[in-house]
């Protein structure tokens, strides 16, 4: 039923969220070179009137993190960016202020907004003047501004690399004081530096009516749920279940990789957009998956968006079994609950292993559907359940 | 972290999608009255290239079916509209033809398309003139043509009813004629029938680009996810489990209804879009959900969408047991199998009847949480699953 070709559970443009260790992704292709300072002005004091919402819509919140703190991390991941300016009405400072504390944003200030839009940006390049003046040499006075409304979230390097390119190079044309909006005038005058007004790609879409909200909503999960990292803990049997689930995970356009566990170099999984299956064989106790969820806290990774874990406990009759094949529900609720706390969903998967193979595939398959429906959804309300396949 | 206050999962306008028995629905105004035909022509000959896929976007599923036949729906189920015509490309034919076979569309003719948007019209067109000619008296000649867009689906009665009224007494003018499309003079010319170009409200927008699948699965899903059934079986601790999750539901923005049964005038919901909810106290034989999935087979209930049904199996201590307190996995997963195949998505919710305040109310929470969490989600991955409250 879910498997129509034209399903809306895939992006158009999968790479296009970004992800947080700029060049560290499979997914994203290596950093461009810029040799001369840009800067951001990320005008956000709309009020999101035409969403028909209380709350601006920059500041609707997404897998528990607002619109704004993406469009901030889109451009902070570049190394390339100096520094970013948000400009936000009065009455969103300290709100503006905490998102950026809460999600450790770096190079980003926040400056109040005017009773314009226009008068908003000036703000911001204001600041970037005066930031440039005050607390650097004229060297690093940004050479490139970009100014980019906070309700687009979805830009990719590729463009900005290519704008930020020709902005350099052309300077501020003729015909963009013709065409263009007073951005343009603001910018030059009061900062000494050239701008230049960007049309963008269909990526490059705005955040406007309420029905944007769940499109965003489905970029973003689409995003985090492009690839797992499966750890067998070296034993026979987890391998043998990972690898026919690595075959069934391709039918579903998922990726998975097979790993051991976290040691050495595979601790940098630790720091990539993965969400993590922990396979267990005849061990009901619980502590393989404690061990990931504790190297998870300590890297930190559920800062920007909330980590799927999935526990699956696998049966197998002629094994020894270390603590008992029977699982105990209410001890994995309260360590998913726990988990919870920290931004990890922590689910659980039983299976058992079967030697009539059709029986044992349909096992898989089904492993497969519930872990990739899990890792979709990102349902609070389904931690610590354990489910059957 | 999903309680935003402007969180996507909730649409702008929670009524806008229409359920199929007008006028039955608590949602829905009661209906217009129109005392002249009216006919609408629905071109649906476009290759979807802006989403980037093979299927055209009109021919794109949601749970399980295609968009455009939640756009013929919504015509279809105005008693005032007297026939449709939908125009595909050639190709199309046969598939359209399946799909209305397969949904039990009527009123619905398919013609084939033009080289041309605008000709594929005027075959729409032709095909009104030559059904009014062929099968009936001048009389039922449609006084008012509503061109309207294949992949506009989430159009309000209210603004079909009120446009309709002014085509019929407006006629086309000479602005139609010097600002409007071709269709006009196509509507006139060949159809002997007055037509009008219409500005629609927001809520008219059209499925261009990819995002907007998910824009229009989320609002699809939003609005059959408004309000659930539950059914008690007549027992009083199945009535204050259920007197407390319609407080829990309160605060979830969800409208539950509570009856003991389907009998008599409680039959009517079986007629409507609800969600069903059936509480079993100390009885895990799970015949009293089986009665529930053959009532809604009976009533052909899930043909246009699926039906989300949950069992909550609530265990009370103190009271004697029908068939045992352990509720066998199996046996569920087997009976959501076979309900799956007739659109019926079944999933099992069990708790434990508490003294301790806290507790019990900690559990009608979740069995709230994880309730709205499988009706919003409606996920064919996870039927069959027993979940802990």
């Amino acid at each position: 039923m879910q498997s129509d070709n034209c399903g809306p559970d895939r992006p158009a443009h999968p790479g296009i969220f970004p992800t947080r260790e700029a060049g560290k992704s499979d997914h994203e292709p290596a950093e461009r070179s810029v040799d001369f300072p840009v800067s951001v002005v990320l005008p956000a004091g709309g009020t999101g009137e035409r969403t028909g919402l209380q709350t601006p819509k920059q500041f609707c919140s997404f897998l528990g993190r607002p619109l704004i703190s993406y469009t901030v991390q889109t451009f902070e991941r570049l190394s390339w960016i100096q520094s970013i300016v948000v400009v936000v009405a009065k009455e969103h400072m300290d709100l503006m202020t905490d998102i950026i504390q809460r999600f450790q944003h770096r190079k980003v200030r926040v400056v109040p907004g005017g009773s314009t839009r226009h008068r908003s940006i000036w703000n911001g390049v204001l600041a970037l003047g005066g930031e440039a003046e005050g607390e650097a040499a004229a060297g690093d006075r940004p050479k490139v501004v970009i100014i980019h409304d906070a309700v687009r979230p979805f830009v990719e390097e590729d463009f900005l690399y290519k704008i930020t390119m020709a902005a350099k190079e052309q300077g501020c044309t003729e015909s963009d004081f013709e065409f263009g909006t007073e951005c343009l005038h603001l910018a030059l005058q009061y900062c000494g530096t050239n701008a230049k007004l960007i049309q963008g790609p269909p990526t490059l879409w705005k955040v406007t009516y309420k029905r944007d909200l769940a499109a965003a909503e489905s970029i973003i999960k689409d995003a985090l749920s492009q690839s797992a990292c499966i750890i067998t803990g070296g034993s026979a049997h987890a391998a043998t279940l990972a690898g026919a689930l690595q075959k069934a995970a391709g039918a579903l356009d998922t990726e998975l990789e097979v790993i051991p566990d976290l040691m050495g170099e595979n601790a940098s999984y630790l720091l990539k957009e993965w969400n993590f299956i922990r396979v267990s064989v005849n061990c009901s106790c619980l502590s393989e998956v404690e061990a990931l969820l504790g190297d998870l806290e300590a890297a930190d990774r559920a800062l920007l968006h909330p980590v799927v874990v999935i526990w699956v406990h696998l049966s197998c009759s002629g094994e020894s079994s270390i603590s008992g094949g029977k699982v105990e529900p209410d001890v994995l609720m309260e360590l998913a609950s726990a988990a919870k706390l920290q931004n990890i969903l922590l689910y659980g998967i039983q299976l058992q292993q079967s030697k009539e193979i059709e029986r044992w595939e349909r096992s898989v398959l089904k492993v497969m559907e519930i872990t990739s429906a899990l890792i979709r959804e990102r349902s609070p309300a389904l931690v610590g359940q354990l489910l059957q396949a």
